[in-house]
């Protein structure tokens, strides 16, 4: 196959950009962001040109509603994508930052120092605006991206690159700093990530076929998220108006994102006086309610919850309500059941909210507020490629920082071990 | 297979395990690490048994010298591994850290705070001790581990995991926390190594053999270190008498390790100057040399260096030596031909330092000192589970925090999302 060679020269051609992104000062970087946001607006017409021939393609395909919308272009979300640029823009360079320096008995001085990964590889489905996304998020970290979108915007995703690419080489960097797979068989994704001398992180964006295909298949390391299964715990102590609120918010604001909660927990103190009126609450908002035999007391009337419905991302108007015996059976159920993602306690016990915090290993764990704050720009990140649900590297939303490593370095006058 | 339910339990109780440790004190942890010492103190003369037992295989499967004198145990050794339990103990527990918090406008306090990755796995080859180190380094930070050490030690590892069990007991941990792969067969490795549901991260650590091996079958995040090809560069403002101790220290000390030097680069203006006075060293040190045409020049009579040596580990009291011209030629030797494992710069000039220390983008790179350096105790880590040169999670020596990952965790009164 001629295809694997080429993929390779664009490897390549990836790992020298990276090197030179590496050394790239700030400015630089952020004119070459600048050049992008102007180059999007400018050539929006040949862009939105492409997009209507990806449209085109997919009707005639008969991609469902949800997917043309998601892949549908317009002025307003060309729009969003250069300020997107101009905000990563205006986000403070994590290379090159020193967070740390110690001295050695020797007098060797010792610290580490934020550096780039290097190359980024990208899988991503239908959104076209992912290409500017994380072309500017990997740019701004000082890494070099290869990006390879769903053959459903292929036409708007090389457009977009090349508008892109011009930039850079405008700002006197080199193209290949963001360089897009024009080919869209998926036989190829496996050829790129065995490539593990020349890409350093692979992040798949999109739905859970996808992400364990590349699973499956990576020799490069991979950062995930496959879903979230978000909880709330309602303690005995819980100030009952707040927890409404709040659960309220977690469910009903935007059901279909992975931060919204799958799962309602309810201490057997609060059970009687809380479920009654959240249960009316929730059914005003229409969403429909699965409970456990003791939740069945309470709120008459509801489906009976299944061993699946603890596990089940709705990413819908469900919820599943279930009644348990204080903080530890809640963490359990957490654990069992969870997807390591976002949960809540709501409690005005000092010492359920110390516990609860420290016990449950999520990647963002809260206090009497809403799981919707899982999102990187919400937590004051700034801006964000994703929510890793992967342990390692990165756990919540990544940031500029999280696409970076640490290197040490020392400053010696001769020291030699002994 | 049977033995795959097997290990699927060892893993599923390895799990669990995993979530008790996380929420245990520091103090618990320490008591544990105590009684792991005193246990292979108290018990040395049955691990000395099982070690002979595998000492007799070995022999008689006609094992190298260097391969007995790793499996070998002898009280000394076993004393090692109890002061190393006892080192580790010593240590500040990175669990619960909190590394910093900050506010967010609409009064949501939000913080990362470091917590265990969970479950690692260990695959090692003959050193029975990695057991014992592995153990109190996984322990203290509040991992559970999955232990798979090679045939060849097989009777001394499950001697020593069993001290190990026992002394959790003890401590009123549960003894799955130090689990071990009682059966050798390289097969098991691959099904272990799909169980991504289950182990957070595997850390092969032996020959490159070995690595690949895990690497290209591994579903689960791996940390890994291939090799160290470290070079020294000697600029032409160096100081000659400590670049010469430096070089020395660097290939002589111990040349068989991986932070030892396998090239010299030195900048054409100091090449006359310099070649032939550390060339005299290096020969009384019995080094064999290689060089460039250039360096051939100025040490007469030495082999020539092919493009293979560029790229060799050698391992061994052997030197590539290369002129080059200046800093950038010399960054792009590095890049082109080293491990990023670790680079020092011998300089008296403060800029070349500087961009020395920000462009070269090894795990390690040092200014004036050696790059024997390259080590968690020497760097004040306290003690390391191995080097990494995967540039993800952790790039260089990794101790006790490198075995940790930080969440989020957010205090809020109702903050919900607009």
């Amino acid at each position: 196959m001629d295809r694997k060679k080429d993929l390779l020269k664009i490897a390549v051609a990836a790992r020298e950009a990276s090197r030179q992104l590496a050394r790239t000062d700030t400015n630089r970087k952020n004119r070459a962001l600048q050049k992008m946001a102007e180059g999007l607006e400018k050539e929006s017409r040949k862009i939105l040109a492409a997009n209507r021939k990806d449209l085109g393609q997919a009707a005639a395909h008969g991609l469902s509603g949800a997917m043309l919308d998601r892949l549908k272009l317009n002025e307003k979300r060309i729009a969003e994508m250069a300020s997107g640029l101009r905000a990563v823009a205006a986000l403070p360079d994590p290379v090159g930052e020193i967070p740390e320096v110690w001295s050695r008995p020797n007098g060797l001085r010792v610290g580490r120092m934020r550096i780039p990964l290097g190359v980024i590889c990208i899988i991503y489905e239908a959104r076209p605006n992912v290409t500017s996304d994380a072309a500017g998020l990997t740019l701004k970290s000082g890494n070099a991206a290869i990006l390879r979108g769903g053959s459903e915007a292929i036409n708007s995703n090389l457009a977009i690159a090349r508008v892109l690419q011009a930039a850079l080489a405008g700002a006197g960097l080199p193209p290949a700093a963001v360089s897009i797979i024009p080919w869209t068989e998926r036989e190829l994704i496996g050829e790129l990530l065995k490539l593990e001398e020349l890409i350093d992180l692979v992040i798949p964006r999109g739905g859970e076929g996808l992400i364990r295909y590349v699973v499956e298949r990576s020799r490069i390391p991979v950062i995930k998220h496959y879903k979230g299964v978000c909880h709330i715990y309602v303690a005995a102590s819980a100030d009952f108006d707040l927890a409404e609120k709040v659960i309220l918010n977690a469910k009903v604001q935007r059901p279909g994102v992975c931060n919204a909660i799958e799962t309602l927990l309810v201490d057997r103190k609060a059970a009687a006086a809380f479920l009654p009126r959240i249960a009316k609450k929730l059914k005003e908002a229409r969403v429909e309610l699965r409970g456990c035999p003791e939740t069945r007391k309470h709120i008459p009337r509801i489906k009976k919850a299944t061993e699946a419905d603890w596990y089940a991302e709705y990413l819908d108007l469900i919820l599943a309500v279930r009644v348990v015996d204080g903080l530890d059976p809640a963490v359990r159920h957490i654990e069992k059941y969870g997807s390591a993602h976002t949960e809540a306690i709501i409690t005005r016990d000092y010492d359920e909210a110390r516990r609860f915090v420290r016990e449950v290993q999520s990647s963002l764990v809260l206090v009497n507020a809403s799981t919707r704050f899982n999102d990187g720009g919400e937590l004051g990140l700034g801006a964000e490629i994703g929510i890793s649900t992967t342990r390692l590297h990165a756990f919540g939303p990544m940031g500029l920082r999280e696409l970076t490593t640490q290197k040490f370095f020392a400053l010696g006058e001769g020291q030699i071990r002994e």
